[in-house]
């Protein structure tokens, strides 16, 4: 794993996201990483992350592998293109669909990993594939298809 | 439109999901009802619940559709049963798949509506078909396919 993770590298003006900017105090604030040529993404959810008693519920892992998938999305870009990510042009994903299988219940008292590959670059559409485990077990499987962000959606840099 | 919200009828032990549980005060607490065979709901999103600057983050528009759609799952098999929704035995649905697709980028500052076409039931398992809104236009289709809660996991009564 490296030591800083993909949103780390996100600029202040695409840093809000409540999934995975670092700037948004009541997010998730999630953090990616390389591992080989998997990301892997680790998040304890809290207590109130509840669906019926003892297990998460849906939309939390929804949203951890819909922007661990944008985020691994945009790795592999620049690694596409063989450049860091704090290099310009920005390359920022959004989801265009999300796909989510929920295989068992999900604990609510332990770490969750989200692991993920990249199935696909073509273009502007990044296709990413993930099992999130939880002590190991897989509890939901996800398919991300992102694509890069039009230029006239981007914030205007600060 | 009926007063009182699906999610008004769960038993104080189901109502903690973030979600959709009335008792979760950290939560979400989305209200869904019938309009006609239709299911609605509305959401206003706080303004942490960014994705780019102007834009709602994906994961609260997949938690919205997956939270509703279980719960018209639930309101669908009541119907079916021609049972009001606070008779016994208690029907409560988890989720097997999530699928959404985002057509457009959802605006920040407006309320959003859920509206859900019960696809088809078959024994345990509902299918809920929706489309997500804001001042009338399609930004994010959702499909779920929600199975009935096994006993083994229905926390006991209160």
């Amino acid at each position: 794993m490296t030591e800083k993770a993909f949103q780390d590298y996100y600029r202040d003006e695409y840093s809000h996201c409540y999934g995975c900017g670092r700037l948004n105090d009541q997010g998730l604030q999630i953090k990616s990483y390389w591992d080989g040529d998997e990301t892997v993404m680790t998040f304890t959810p809290s207590t109130y992350h509840i669906a019926i008693p003892g297990y998460v519920y849906g939309g939390l892992i929804a949203s951890l592998i819909d922007c661990h998938s944008t985020g691994s999305a945009a790795a592999a870009a620049y690694r596409a293109e063989n450049r860091a990510m704090d290099t310009d042009p920005p390359l920022r994903f959004l989801t265009a669909s999300l796909h989510v299988d929920y295989i068992k219940p999900t604990p609510l008292d332990v770490p969750l990993e989200v692991r993920s590959t990249i199935k696909e670059i073509k273009g502007r559409k990044v296709i990413v594939t993930s099992g999130l485990y939880a002590q190991g077990e897989l509890c939901a499987r996800g398919e991300v298809v992102a694509v890069q962000v039009p230029e006239h959606l981007l914030p205007n840099e600060s």
